[in-house]
């Protein structure tokens, strides 16, 4: 074991601070990672403040990784010393059952092993995430990273970029579809991105008019104010595909409303209760309503490879690691232009 | 134009009455029918009562229609006098939208012309139902009803049955297909047949343990009571496919819990809000949900032709005319299995 440095949340109303941990030996299947670079989703604060009731502490975070390969275990053949690799929200599952096999091992029966607040198989306890130095993980987990790509500006890909791209993919959003990405946010700016990366004809639905500059530089070629009810109507029932990156509750049915017929909404942040749905508006259009969770391992691949072509990444913001607190103070009040990134070069530093 | 006996409510807090209304003559695409048999669908009482606010007095119900033909029009060569035939919910529709051209009339963007309380293009205010004597229909919207089928038990098939076939079909649901059927009512029975007449394995999900033997002999090969949490752990994460006839707003979290990974639940019956449903639930395992409404001609055809081959026919009980308001209060404790069919023949005698 190599003990390492991290910042840590020891209980749910404690400040981020200095934190040391374990990592494991790299057995044959392992890859050992130098992390450079950290994405700070908004997940990280909700565990690092409980809000969803099920963390541990100490909490150390971050699932948005990248760095450069140090070690390799004896079965590594796709990976060499010093490549560019990412480490997203899942670090193991047990690539046996349905869902596994299937490729999406976010869905894993017998639960993924999450990149950090997960039962850490190896050494017991509980997983460590990315505002660390190091870390060491199963070589099914690791993506590469493709070269071309800002290192700093691709570590929000790892959650913020699969969770829009999969099902975004997976509805087969194609050239001249009208698809509309619903809320600004991290997750909003890389569904914008994408869509218009697939050459589909992007709507950014928003209720903040001042949102409308930043939308179309991000690549949406129309911004609809969704308190604006004319607006609304103009778009009625013309929408072949909407992704709602809307973070809690809320009222689908204005959004439900601008689908066309047969087509539908994913959900990708309101993961609580959401107002009343009436059944109706599903029934009248064949309309439906689905979710979707990150993306599998070959798919998160596949998008990686698609940002490299493409040239597609985060608009981030830059921080050391001490400033953690303030820019979760910041993250709350959604006052960052759309990631933040951690350059773990200040932890090491430190 | 020809003076016809009809049923009708006058008001929304009128009994059904005694009432007379004018057919059109035949014009070249259309067919006359004399009315054989009309099922009574809980949409007809809804009307009846302005439950939705949009009803238009008198109400002439009725949108499951049985009957011979007895006179064509000129351009009418798929249908000949003396054939047994139907008509369901829709008599008209624009024909020329995309909708349309889909097949699905139901959802013609210019408003397909429903049965009973829609606008009448040909006379002027607005339709009534198969609650008469004789309806004169444009051909493109009359069914042919196979001669095997007992065509009294068939008139519920005109809505009843489209309504729960043409989701079955829509999602692809196929021999050995785990089929959950959600509520025993109209709409469920129909469910039931279909699902097992597709191969299908049918779990009847009812709050209702009386409602067993009953499921069963429809064609059930299980019964899932609701209220029973052991049960519903037992199946969670098991079905194909859910067909939700529940007919009021009510809580789908624990039916979206049932749902395999990237499975669907279809609404077909409830209308209005439903309760909170949590986005968690639709993200964990891409879990789909959508709405249904009746089916298009072509497909109502194809349903019609499905069920002379399978031998599906609805289970009912008949009734005169006279005695329709007394089965829509029976109808409005459930208290029918599992749908009134009025022998017109009880009015044309009266």
């Amino acid at each position: 074991m190599t003990e390492v440095k991290a910042y840590a949340a020891k209980t749910s109303d404690s400040e981020m601070v200095p934190f040391k941990l374990d990592r494991r030996d790299v057995t044959a299947n392992d890859v050992k990672i130098d992390i450079e670079f950290c994405g700070v989703c908004h997940s990280d604060l909700h565990q690092v403040r409980n809000d969803w009731k099920n963390s541990v502490y100490p909490v150390v975070p971050g699932h948005e990784i990248i760095g450069r390969i140090t070690e390799i275990g004896a079965n590594v053949t796709k990976f060499k010393v010093g490549q560019l690799v990412g480490v997203g929200c899942m670090v193991d599952s047990c690539q046996k059952c349905s869902a596994c096999k299937d490729d999406m091992e976010q869905f894993c029966e017998n639960g993924a092993t999450f990149t950090y607040n997960g039962a850490d198989k190896h050494l017991g306890g509980h997983t460590f995430g990315g505002y660390s130095e190091q870390v060491v993980v199963d070589k099914e987990f690791v993506l590469s990273v493709p070269e071309n790509l800002d290192p700093r500006a691709a570590a929000p890909l790892l959650c913020a970029g699969i969770t829009t791209y999969s099902p975004l993919k997976h509805w087969n959003v194609k050239k001249g579809d009208k698809v509309g990405v619903i809320g600004l946010g991290g997750l909003g700016h890389m569904g914008i991105k994408f869509a218009h990366a697939m050459g589909a004809h992007v709507v950014m639905i928003t209720t903040s008019p001042s949102k409308s500059g930043d939308a179309k530089k991000l690549g949406a070629d129309e911004v609809l104010i969704s308190k604006e009810e004319e607006q609304m109507k103009k778009h009625a029932g013309s929408f072949d595909f909407l992704l709602n990156t809307i973070p809690v509750g809320h009222d689908m049915n204005p959004y439900v409303n601008l689908l066309k017929r047969d087509a539908t909404m994913v959900l990708v942040g309101a993961i609580e209760p959401l107002d009343p749905l009436h059944g109706g508006s599903l029934v009248m259009g064949r309309k439906r309503i689905a979710g979707s969770l990150i993306g599998g391992i070959k798919e998160t691949q596949e998008m990686l490879d698609f940002c490299g072509e493409h040239n597609v990444v985060s608009d981030i913001e830059m921080i050391d690691m001490q400033n953690i607190n303030e820019a979760f103070d910041r993250l709350v009040k959604s006052d960052v232009k759309y990631r933040f990134v951690i350059d773990m070069k200040s932890l090491k530093n430190s």
